[in-house]
């Protein structure tokens, strides 16, 4: 049976939310065929467990961890060495150790980044791993790298997410020849840092790529592209711009709904409209990103998810074991990196 | 009589729909008292004239300005030498001759920066202009900049740009402590870049200054703070997630609705709601974003606004001039920048 290591004591709400959230992930996956090994405050974690008996016949164990939790204010590079006995650092152990074959972890998305390089190592030629999310676009799906696990990058470090990217698509959105752009602040190749304009001077030359340039933050939903590459900083503050905006939009509407009685009636009948755009922009059903470039899975969990979004979260970590994520994306990096035009 | 310089030509779309931009923001706006030099193609502009005869009445003067227009691809220092004659060049200098009060032009962002520092200057201690927005948020507004003019930023630049931010929200919002949040990929203090660290510890010693510290993505449209200051490359794909993501959310709602009859009918109940969030988030209603930091009023327009668009720039770029917001922010950044807690 294949086995995902959780850190329990993670995130904003820690095990009131990851408890949950596994129950969640339990009650809605019946036919999964996945084992868990809980990271935690041992004590919490079996009080907890009364109240969500249908997890006892996933538990293959629970392991006590001490009471220091990597806080979200903690350096990562710190957690290297001081991480030890945290959850986080014994839950990743655990799969770098090969008795699982997955961690989850909503914490301190720096020190998870650096602990996974350190305990599990990367992949042949990747460097450091970057946080990969799936998000909707008008046509489908946009794979977008890195989320901010790499604050500052370098061009070389861009190419190998663009390759990267390229390959999740090609697992995760069975592309196979996936279009990939490199966000910028405008698509001319004029723009952008000297980062960027080497990044482009080398993909441009990649063999095997369908490479469109330079792309903009409108272009990340328009569906002109399958993979939006970028730095940590931005990527990140894309992502949770995307977030922001779309609590804007939906708790405005919310407000304007509630404010006629012609208006509530108009809401109850596009109820349809609403409950389809919440499942196709809720960050919840799109949390979980994987850290890619490692040679295990692993998937960062929103820091302040709740325990929908752990559920989810933990629903990526199983569906990227079952489809032997990490092999076919070995293979599809496997003599790609050096390849030129 | 007051006067702005519109560069006809700038832009994706130019004089097709400057022209109509023009027309509309006179149309709409009978009682100001605004005159119009217009630099561009004077034949074309003549021609066009003829099916916007609103126009006439506001128009000071056409100045026929070269073939040459700065492309979108041009290298933005370049200009400077080689840009004369242009129109963007033209209706900027007009402005710094004292000829006109204020700027407006649809083309190159880099080019217009560099362009308005290199011919109106800067304010005293102000190194460089920052594009501005003024974005909606859940409690009403927030004040982002830099959108773009300057991509890589130290933090003696982020710093220039809270002062400046914090001065636009005073002169603009009507708010006398406005509060203000430096953009990065977490509020804890250990997270970011060294620049971002550097800018913080400078901005929680500023004097008069309500800094709160580092924000996120999810903070600019949740109304946690009032000016949000970041560097040119991540303001800039922000404000384009924001309209990409804006722009998903409308076209999926418009596609969902027309599927059903049950669906059609509680859009037609709800259009209130519909034509209030079109109000407070169609990217056209906000288009004009000011260079502030100039001793003039210079307002860029978005590259691809249609004449709606333009209309709105224009009246972005009247507003400021009749707020007297040249000497509003002068006074507000007067002593400021060196003062320390």
């Amino acid at each position: 049976m294949k086995r995902i290591a959780l850190d329990v004591m993670g995130g904003d709400l820690g095990i009131s939310v990851s408890v949950p959230g596994l129950d969640r992930y339990i009650r809605n996956c019946e036919s999964c065929d996945f084992a868990f090994d809980l990271f935690g405050d041992e004590c919490r974690i079996i009080e907890r467990l009364q109240s969500f008996p249908a997890i006892e016949r996933r538990l293959y164990s629970i392991h006590d961890t001490s009471d220091n939790i990597i806080q979200a204010s903690e350096k990562p590079t710190i957690t290297v060495k001081k991480g030890r006995g945290t959850s986080m650092f014994e839950a990743i152990a655990h799969v770098a150790n090969g008795k699982a074959d997955a961690v989850v972890s909503s914490g301190n998305t720096g020190a998870f980044m650096v602990l996974s390089k350190f305990l599990i190592g990367t992949i042949d030629n990747i460097d450091r791993p970057a946080l990969v999310s799936v998000l909707p676009n008008a046509d489908g799906k946009t794979v977008m790298l890195d989320l901010g696990a790499n604050t500052v990058c370098t061009s070389t470090k861009l190419v190998q997410f663009a390759l990267m990217g390229q390959a999740v698509a090609r697992v995760l959105l069975q592309l196979p020849s996936p279009r990939v752009g490199l966000l910028n602040i405008g698509t001319e190749r004029s723009k952008g840092t000297e980062e960027l304009e080497e990044a482009y001077t080398h993909l441009e030359r990649t063999a095997d790529m369908k490479f469109v340039g330079f792309v903009e933050g409108t272009d990340i939903t328009n569906g002109k592209v399958d993979v939006v590459v970028t730095d940590g900083f931005s990527g990140n503050v894309s992502l949770k711009t995307m977030e922001g905006t779309v609590k804007y939009i939906t708790d405005f509407m919310r407000k304007e709904f509630a404010t006629g009685v012609m208006t509530k009636i108009g809401y109850m009948l596009s109820r349809k409209v609403f409950d389809a755009l919440k499942n196709a922009i809720d960050p919840r059903v799109h949390n979980g990103a994987p850290l890619v470039g490692l040679n295990k899975v692993a998937v960062k969990s929103h820091g302040n998810s709740d325990f929908i979004g752990v559920a989810n979260a933990i629903a990526v970590a199983t569906n990227l074991v079952s489809s032997d994520f990490i092999k076919k994306i070995e293979h599809a990096l496997a003599g790609m990196y050096n390849d030129e035009k």
